[in-house]
């Protein structure tokens, strides 16, 4: 048994399988991953990593099991699971991860053949555990699965309080034992207990709070998307595949970026934090049905045209469309009067706040400083948007139509 | 200057008027009035006093005032008002207020002849303040007085951080230093600075989340109703009345109680902790609208008839009608693009927890334990309610029609 | 099971013979006792109770109780211990302990009586447990009796972490989860494992730190003085001895004092936070060695004197004398190369804070404030002091003996 | 004015030179250096860096002005001190800069160069302030570089907070706010205010516990010893060489020993953390005064003395034989009666603590893990060490001289 200090639980108890896990090559590989990619850019203290908040998953896990009483090898399958959740994520964790689907039909969940091809197969099976059906459980599969990945999953519980701890925003700061102790099963599906609402509820506002100021303030997506065209560009190039950078760690990353000269440009901007700015940042409804839906090349062929009526070199234009809002949340559950409920179908907040989410929605077209008017112009005709207001650069002078325009921004350092 | 040390601030300098009026018996009271009155019996660590707070209002309020550019006299009356905030406050703070408004037509804000009658009236002078405009901006009245007593006042600030420290309930954690730093006026108006929706809705958010779990958690309200019914008892004396015990603190109320026949026996049970347990617990959606309007007499009668169809004493019974749920939340005020706009007109969160609240309402019958039965029987006849589920007696045993019954119960010592 | 909400701990389950004991009127009068007693008008968030600190004391035992592997009614009882181990406590706590102590031979931790007579006898017989033997363990007596009080108790361990975190001090805050894991028993002795001589200096540091800045505060030692005055004069009274002193709460007492005619002025300096100032202040060496040694009846001579000389009547003097420097540190034990080692023996850390701790010895003579210049000269004429130097109204025109000499002041809230 | 939140300090404001100092290279590139280079191995959550760092000490700079008064180009100058005082630090911190000052004769304080050569000389003379006298302040030089670098300074306040807050070790919490309010000038040197013996006697009680806890933990230690071997290696190559490691970041430098053939075999090791076991672990008593005085050629001779004994190969050797026990602690210095004292002379506790360091002092001989036995021996002849306890194969079986042989290790993930 190996006793592990953290910053947020304290001590940590590693043992049995997980013991083991500890000292492979991929495991040790999340100690060089950041648990938020480019959000450092924006809160200096954001460094923390995978490998720290594995062993919080693992720690949030092993004291779900023994409130659950489950025991053995059951058990033992989860903890594995929970260290080894985060284990197919590539360099700056999120920041790449759809561009490496698109190439590799993987996201970071799929891990099968990290399980399966590795020393961690060995481990594994040195422990009598099956390697798919850890990859299973990680993957969110079966009734267990789901305190590794699914709406009241440990995952969450940890990295929300773990990434208030390193960016110093406190709206992360959930009552995470609380939750933990009140995880039951109920017909196959993990729920909180009676006299919860509000727990659940808790969590969903963290969240709430959490992805405008940290997960997706403006200047941790401008500098995101400048990584992941960097990124697409060194995949272009022969000696680097989608697959390689899925295995590499943040200095394997950053330095074929340094040393490629298609990347080179974007990696001195990166150690600078020396990054593009906003041209145009348009709302949901402001931006047409056919942007948001556009594929990869359709919004690569967008770019060019923007880029060419305003003069501008298309390495200097990045146009950045999010997926539509989600509606994971609405599925927690929760026991009330000895029946399983919706939250969603409860809560007048999740409704709120799925809400909120649509409003927070921004379309944005960024390039370099000196350029924003021109390319802000460019891009209001060539993208079909009907308001001239989401122009940056007009937003100090005159009434914005929306509230909330550059809220996040004054939580970190400025653009 | 003198500096105290704060378990929430850190280090609080205090000079000038307020250095002075630290020394008076009413703000030297205020030691031994207990912020959170009965939620002590929940949360134990909750033994912190209004004497703390009001320092950490000062504190608060000096700093946005240092923020918002004010310096000089104007300044000084608002120093004076955040340090005096709840020098009106009666022992157990909230609990026995409606009481001693019924009694005395005033509330815990109402300091006027508290300011101009007792020797801080003569710092004041000393200091070329006017006590009543000192008790005007306590009133929340005029422009400044909104930063002591308004929608997004330091008041709320200070006590939701405060009370999150000493319950350790993590709800109330706030980002206050950003809240301070981004108060402005705009048109006379105290608002959040352009970018601060979120910052606004945090707030909303803890208030939402710490009212039922702290604030109003059933025990909590329980032992708050039994307290206020001795202390009417106790009023009802000939030697005792709602004006002394407004300037009494918790040692006198307590030792009131215990020393006055009539309130004794409360004042045992409440030093057992062994409280009344509820009989009744109704949704105002299953309250007629008549009993929710009830006032004080008609409840009085109400509990009488209970008592005798159930056969216990009338001061075994207690009819706890909470207010209606308020709609104050809605005008918080936040700057959009140059424009003042009310929080309550734009965000869906605003309305989502007006909604929750008012589903978290609940009207209560709390008698002796073993009397839990036959007046929850009782009570749902005398009272017209029109489901039998809200008797505690039948809640574990089927399927309730409420979500949360007793959500907030598992926070603290059961009851 | 109870689960109840720690501002420390967190969530701490209280099950077994101590949620019964929960419930008895000797441990819930421990929610109206103040942890820290007059620590409070130095630092006014320390308003913390025996209560919450016992849960605290319970919850660590619990945990060094898993981690040793004790289970069974040996445990049990030791679960027992830790709750109860304060409820021999007067009144605001350790400060009226001396006192009570001449007059019923009693100290806090003599509770055979309390849990004897009183219906915590009734539940430990109801769980098979010998009240003798429990009050045995909170003497410290037999093996497991050091885990509730001796060098490594988890009493300190909850202390000191909850006395910093209610007064802001950091000095306090110890790694208390390392300290439990690392209790183990060696010979019968209760001792830390290998390689933990730091874990035990820090344990001291701590301590060594927090005794001059909060514990011995020159202000808290004052007032405490006064108090400890006061509450002689009080059972010098017909109607209230020292015995039913040791029963009341902190209210019972500020009640019992504000009503006795020969305490009310008293009562009233304490409300206002009124106290007597320091005359004189003198270290160890320059105090005669017959005054250090002095006993009661000789101080309250010694006090008339100079009381007679400054003309001041003798309810405005106090001559507080404390006892010897302690020396109880010296016996920490800690496994080194498989043999138990003193730690005394073998740091020179542990002789150099003994050393401080002499140091930081002062004796004080403390009158009201007009009368400190005349007070402190009769007092160094009565008591032979052999320099001036230690007159308060000098020591800021010149150079004085003595490096700390108004150190701990600065802390908190001025005289 | 930009905000940047940190989460130690909160809410830091950059404003002046300084926010034009953050956007230049040299500043930046501290984002990519760790603060404390391979403790994160041993502690998974310290992955701060020097930037954060040095925001935080630029905070308190700004706070210990204001206390102090000095305001205007004095001011400014020891603003820009504090923000770019780390700017020289190589990659890794510490970990190679005896090395890096072996080949270039620089420590990282020497940073005339980078603040002339680079930017940065642009943006202070654009600010009017001379780089050569900003250099000056970081070295410590005049009154106000007491502030920067010193026994008072504002670094160590920083470092010890941060690294608390990230390793989870809570030694280092210091009252960073009270040092920072109790600062002032006597003669030109920066002391505290009197009434603060205790205060400085907590910042070295601080540092004396993080020491062995954290930055000489033994894991910590044997991998730097690594990286360092493995550096000298890198810049024995003829393409790198010690003056371009001095501006790398740790992107830089772990790339160029995974490419480099003769440090591949290093890196792969770090990258798994499969790192060198003690073969022998020596107090300095034990230690031949020859061996403690070695120069670098010495220790290189002796480890292939010890390679060609135990029959392995030099490169799985490192002889690690630290510095003598540092003095500088003593000369910290406090007002006493308004004289100033020095506090190694006044309080026994610097003395105490200067013999605890020496004690804690251990040379080590480190190796591959199946080699420890053979080289432990082989160390013990070559070195003339007089006992045989030292090896560490036989401290579990028998009684050993020292009592805190392997104290630092169980704090994090054990060898």
């Amino acid at each position: 048994m190996t006793t592990i200090k953290d910053s947020v639980h304290d001590h940590i108890s590693v043992g049995g399988v997980a013991e083991d896990l500890l000292d492979t090559g991929p495991v040790q590989r999340l100690r060089r991953v950041a648990q938020l990619g480019t959000v450092k850019l924006v809160y200096p203290s954001a460094n923390h990593t995978r490998f720290e908040h594995s062993l919080g998953v693992y720690h949030l896990a092993d004291r779900a099991l023994d409130s659950l009483g489950i025991e053995g090898t059951e058990a033992e399958r989860v903890r594995a699971a929970a260290l080894l959740h985060d284990i197919g994520h590539a360099p700056f964790s999120h920041n790449v991860e759809e561009l490496l689907h698109r190439h590799t039909g993987l996201y970071h969940d799929d891990v099968t053949d990290l399980l399966v091809d590795t020393e961690i197969g060995d481990v594994l099976l040195e422990h009598d555990l099956d390697p798919e059906r850890i990859a299973g459980l990680i993957a969110g599969e079966g009734q267990y699965g789901q305190l590794v990945s699914g709406e009241l999953d440990v995952d969450r519980m940890d990295y929300l309080v773990r990434d208030a701890h390193h960016t110093g925003v406190p709206y992360g700061t959930i009552d995470h034992e609380r939750l933990v102790r009140e995880l039951t099963f109920a017909d196959g599906d993990l729920v909180l207990d009676e006299g919860n609402v509000q727990t659940a509820e808790s969590l969903l506002m963290a969240r709430a709070l959490m992805t405008p100021t940290v997960y997706a303030h403006p200047v941790a997506r401008i500098s995101k998307a400048m990584l992941r065209r960097a990124t697409e560009r060194l995949i272009a190039t022969p000696d680097i595949d989608a697959r390689s950078v899925r295995r590499m760690d943040d200095y394997d990353l950053i330095s074929a970026l340094r040393m490629t000269p298609e990347t080179e440009a974007f990696a001195d901007r990166y150690d600078r934090r020396d990054l593009f700015k906003r041209a145009v940042w348009a709302e949901y409804d402001d931006t047409p049905a056919s942007l948001r839906e556009a594929d990869h090349e359709a919004i690569r062929e967008l770019e060019a045209d923007i880029a060419e009526r305003a003069s501008v070199s298309p390495s200097e234009i990045v146009l950045d469309v999010p997926a539509e809002p989600s509606m994971a949340e609405s599925t927690s559950e929760v026991l009330g009067g000895g029946e399983v409920r919706r939250l969603g179908d409860h809560s007048p907040l999740v409704t709120a706040l799925r809400t909120a989410q649509a409003r927070q929605w921004r379309m944005g077209v960024y390039t370099v400083a000196d350029a924003t008017d021109r390319v802000g112009k460019a891009a209001v005709d060539v993208l079909g948007l009907d308001i001239e207001g989401t122009l940056v650069s007009d937003v100090r002078q005159r009434v914005h139509a929306t509230l909330d325009e550059f809220e996040a921004d004054a939580a970190g350092v400025d653009e």
